[in-house]
């Protein structure tokens, strides 16, 4: 088929692209000694923490990979091929029987949840490397540290892409041409990937959230509140394990955020291109988003490539600058792709689709604005929150509590503008035979499709994020010039712009797919109850099952928050008594003569983490079933009705798509209110805050105190609970997906 | 028909009762001069806000009446009868013109706006009236104080639930028996009064909210923190006002609360029992809720009125006891009252609904313990909140925000069973010719008209908080003797418990009748549509229409919550300069020898908290309208498919259904994590938390500065965003119902 060739050149295309970055980013100077030795101590804490976190990891999944495979096998009657006889769509002759369907699904869940973790530990090993030798090349110049520092972030960004494209299309090739399946059921032999992919993210973002968070607001209470020293001061026992938290949270976590994303959607839109195929009997609309993510990747290794043309070598540029300018050229470039790829593949009313690519488009730059107009301090909402500081802590949450909450106002309504949009564009393209119904939620799958073009250059920049504040880090930790630490504060700066900007377009992703995966979804329900995939399939809202489904969808956000919030609490509190305790039995600490024991800090942060990580990983993954069992062998046994029949998966539905719902403006009040708390600090810190007298309010004033205290409260907000939620919509997605044979009667 | 002459016998009841208790109230003693001095001043705040608030509430609702009779005028194509020949279920001719229809829902709307606002203004002035008896009284007895404050509150409780249920009969009998108008169809003509009821009891709520909670933070802040000087302290210009704050927060609000989720509830669960009349001719579906209601009216004179029975004379006993066994007297009377009701009027399968009933008096008795668990210190989510205070403020904020959230879950459990059991309960009740889905429904009110049968009590125990927290100022303020301080404050403490009740009695009553209210706007869309109301009529969620609604009903709670959490700050905030302008005016003030000006910060608060009400009520009334009429005229012009005609009532469907449990567990969240946060400080206050060497942290440590910090922030979560919020969710049942005609093509 026309242009399928184009997906395997552009997974090797992006393999050899990261490991040209990756032996650029090691040939660089490493640094001095005491660099390389702080730098090792992250290293060696940072692979420690991985390897732990995968070995658990690794059991819970070949777990479940058991019990979806046996699962499936018993419950579902395995899948019938779609025939079209004369227009009429019907199920024919059942092509995979119950038992293999079980195992392929294992196995694409194996599959999802290696790659998901080889990601993220090729990136972070990556990552940490590239931190001292940014830290190094800040004592030459910011263009020096920034050009490695974006490298180092872009080996993660590719690889990531890479490996998700390379797995989905690899599984679609093995499942339909090497095994020999109907290339139209494939897709959904294949959902167990995005499975996978989702239940690795989960733990990972959860895991590195709460370590990230316990080690920073535990560093932060033990040294700076209690002990009085700075941030990041070597006397302070937990300051290794902060540094370590910010590549195990922000690097890995993030790198399987999106790669699960990536999977998970693309997975979703072949499974909507199945419906269309089955009339057009045209494999392309199912080929589509591999196609489309191809071209991504090609626009991205250009973007990425001119950043250092738009970089002044001297001169007092804001790093953010060039950055923008790379996401112009990569967003101007997905437009060129996007218009090849519906052109030749999306037939003769193409035109509709390709404006559905452009809102997706359009949406991912809106984000970028809506972000940095809430986090950013140049803006009335941080400047609100550092305003309100000067009365104290108590009005600094208030205030931050109400921007946060503000913030999902905008986000629902660019959200909601950009489904109506593409949706009504898509069902404008008439394919003969196909409801405006189906093309219009098509057209939602190009948006989101045509906006994840750019995913590897926002993962570039976020990745760019823990390496510069790292290095500031280590440049502090091994006594650097102060020229070089000016050089990584600045960079530390436009990495939390960028980091925040990476939450802002994960949420928009999410909300974008979360209606063509729950459309996904309902494909999968019709065809395990035969009906058309092009027939409409109600869940309705008035509907009892329906509305406690919602009802529970909902508290399952709050109460998951709930619980990642309260482990950084608790892990925090476990770190503090270790401080406290070296501190205490060995004086010479505070005196400067002999060093903390670095490492058990961090093993201590490490096991509590992982701990903590378990109880919320659980109620994400197991509610949903819970649930659905509930409703269709309790419910519905004792429902009247015609509906009662579909009690189990009209609760999963009402579950399922309420609370992405939820969870979307949830994570986007956490995100954004965290982010806030963070700049309005850092605002006050810079002196920008003066009192009636025209005194600055800084450093040392009970104003910029009240700001710490917010500034540690969106901690967990923003880099635990916030991006965990990302992850829990989508799982929800893929778990409802891979177990709908479980609840359909 | 039988059993309704038990209406107007119970509505009168329910006045004499409260003329009684009003009388005996105003003849106790009314203090020392130095204490009628104090409470002189409360009185005149508290009646110059709500004269002032009432002005501007009062305009508002005029030119809304009018714009409502206008819109549903020239947008209805009037009433037609309901039809059953042969039992085919059909409408007839045009019995009520749409200009009538205009007119009479306007007039309802009125009334029903004037008897919430003629509710709250009574109960408010014998609140204010009995603070200075309760103080009075405490000289003498905790039983004398608790007797006086415990009927001063139940003045309040029975002129809501007298007004609430004589206005709701009137109007009905009016309409229907003197205008000639057909019964089944009149319940549908006095939407307007549970429109006019919310619309009032939403600003009454915001208003009252605003200016409590920023009087009370203002202060503290001021007065607490800022001078150093005790709470109530008659130095603070501040305090008067916060005393003011209670009265017309607590009382006045949450009466029109109460007001607006009765009269909406009644009229809703009426609504239904159109659609099995319409099958079976018999009217008594349409006068159960009635009915029912004047059962509560009798359950609840002798509960209350039991409650002294209980009281011990002297002795240690915790005044939550005899409160609790009134209640239990109530309950059982209450299912006495159920089980003649459903006997006599609900047809042979009765006894189904006798069941649903039950679900709803216990689930009432559920959020009784379930409230008490998460906000009482004898438990472990306050302590927990308590421990988190040893390291600051920012570990206090983030555990109680995560218990905050946490109390979601049982909360959306206890809901979310209460409604599959009663409508399964519903559905089993055999009623020839009525689906079984349409008794279902049924079934879920008949479960919230038997938890609201002990409104008035829970009404009568929640004024009962502000009254007692009145009597503490005025003690404090006049300098009355140290023992009467201890029994107000013994009832102080009794009484924030009882407010916590309260909420959670309302947000469980917003979460049972959601469905009901759902279900009855439907039933409006269907008599539009001229479809039976015994039909199903499916709000599919997969419908991007329905999705965006949803995804903007939650984004609307959201920033609901936002902009009333802010105007708290901000109106905080212009207290806070007027009190450090008069210190700073006249040092005399601070030494004591002159008296701070408390009129003109009373006069300051009232205006900035009605200033600040207005942003977001025209949000919650404005944006419902605005989606339904873009999705009207907007959306569904570029739609194509068969259901574009119905873009607006379908978007505005969602909107109000994921809005409401957006809301509901929203509300949960504010007022539990408040009322947490409140307690935890007291917990300290009362020198429960201890250090590792046994020592008592308690005031002046830091860690109560950080229960304090807690304590602030939860004040506008609890007492202005959460109780608004409840507002909020009918709010948008009833405007719903009431502009259906505008959102069907």
């Amino acid at each position: 088929m026309e242009l399928t060739w184009l997906i395997p050149v552009a997974g090797a295309a992006s393999v050899l692209y990261a490991i040209w970055l990756a032996r650029y980013v090691l040939s660089q100077d490493a640094g001095t000694a005491a660099m390389q030795e702080i730098s090792g101590m992250i290293f060696e804490g940072a692979m420690a923490f991985l390897s732990r976190q995968y070995r658990t990891i690794a059991i819970f999944a070949l777990l479940t990979a058991v019990v979806i495979g046996v699962v499936v096998g018993l419950v579902s009657d395995g899948v019938r091929e779609i025939t079209n006889t004369g227009g009429v769509i019907s199920y024919g002759a059942v092509v995979v029987k119950p038992e293999t369907e079980g195992l392929m699904t294992g196995i694409a869940f194996l599959v999802g949840a290696f790659c998901s973790g080889l990601a993220g530990y090729i990136g972070m090993y990556i990552s940490v490397r590239c931190n001292v030798r940014t830290a190094a090349a800040a004592r030459h110049s910011l263009k020096d540290a920034m050009t490695v520092s974006l490298r180092g972030g872009a080996v993660s960004g590719f690889l990531v892409v890479a490996l998700s494209l390379i797995g989905v299309s690899s599984m679609f090739f093995i499942y339909s041409d090497v095994l020999d399946k109907p290339r139209e059921i494939t897709p959904f032999l294949i959902v167990g990937f995005g499975f996978g992919a989702s239940f690795v993210a989960l733990f990972a973002q959860l895991g590195g959230g709460i370590y990230t968070k316990a080690a920073d607001v535990g560093a932060d209470l033990v040294g700076k509140v209690e002990a009085g020293i700075p941030e990041d001061d070597p006397r302070n026992a937990a300051v290794v394990a902060d540094l370590v938290g910010d590549n195990v949270g922000d690097c890995a976590g993030r790198g399987a955020d999106l790669f699960e994303s990536m999977s998970a959607e693309n997975i979703g839109a072949m499974i909507l291109g199945v419906a269309i195929y089955s009339v057009t009997g045209n494999i392309a609309w199912i080929m589509f988003p591999l196609v489309l993510r191809s071209f991504g990747v090609f626009a991205t290794i250009v973007g990425l490539t001119s950043v250092p043309m738009f970089t002044e070598a001297g001169g007092q540029q804001n790093p953010m600058r060039p950055l923008n300018y790379g996401y112009y050229v990569v967003s101007a470039l997905s437009v060129v792709g996007l218009f090849i790829a519906t052109k030749v593949l999306l037939g003769d009313d193409w035109h509709w689709f390709f404006f559905c690519g452009i809102v997706g488009i359009l949406t991912g730059i809106a984000f970028v604005y809506i972000t940095q107009y809430y986090t950013s301090g140049s803006w009335r909402p941080v400047r609100e929150i550092a305003e309100a500081s000067r009365t104290g802590p108590a009005t600094n949450i208030i205030i931050g509590t109400a921007v946060g909450f503000e913030t999902t106002a905008l986000t629902a309504v660019a959200i909601g503008t950009a489904l109506i949009a593409s949706f009504l564009l898509g069902a404008n393209a008439e394919v003969a035979g196909v409801p405006a119904f189906t093309t219009g939620i098509f057209g939602t799958a190009v948006a989101t499709m045509g906006m994840l073009m750019s995913a590897a250059y926002v993962l570039s920049m976020d990745t760019f994020g823990p390496i510069t504040d790292n290095a500031g880090g280590i440049t502090e930790f091994s006594g650097a010039p102060e020229h070089a630490r000016q050089i990584t504060d600045a960079l530390d700066t436009v990495g939390n712009t960028t980091k925040a900007l990476t939450k802002g377009y994960a949420v928009a992703s999410a909300g974008l797919a979360a209606f063509l995966l729950f459309s996904a979804y309902l494909d999968k329900v019709k065809e395990r109850l035969e009906i058309p995939l092009t027939a409409e399939l109600p869940i309705d809202l008035s509907n009892v099952d329906v509305f406690v489904g919602a009802l529970l969808g909902v508290m399952l956000v709050f109460l998951f928050t709930s619980l990642a919030i309260r482990s950084v609490g608790n892990v925090a509190g476990a770190i503090i008594e270790e401080v406290r305790r070296q501190f205490h039995e060995d004086p010479g600490i505070m005196a400067g003569t002999s060093r903390p024991d670095y490492a058990r800090a961090v093993d201590i942060t490490a096991k509590a983490a992982l701990r903590a990580m378990i109880a919320p990983g659980v109620l994400a993954i197991g509610m949903p079933v819970v649930v659905g069992l509930v409703f269709r062998y309790g419910v519905s046994e004792l429902e009247v009705g015609p509906n009662a029949a579909n009690a189990g998966w009209l609760a999963v539905s009402g579950l399922l798509i309420v609370g992405t719902i939820g969870g979307i403006l949830l994570a986007t009040f956490l995100n954004n209110g965290g982010g806030a708390w963070d700049n309005a600090k850092k605002y006050i810190e810079a002196g920008e805050l003066k009192d009636e007298a025209g005194v600055v309010l800084g450093k040392g004033t009970a104003t910029h105190a009240a700001a710490v205290v917010g500034d540690t409260v969106g901690d967990p907000f923003k880099d635990t609970a916030g991006p965990s939620l990302h992850v829990l919509v989508k799982l929800l997605a893929t778990i409802t997906l891979v177990l709908a044979p479980l609840f359909v009667a």
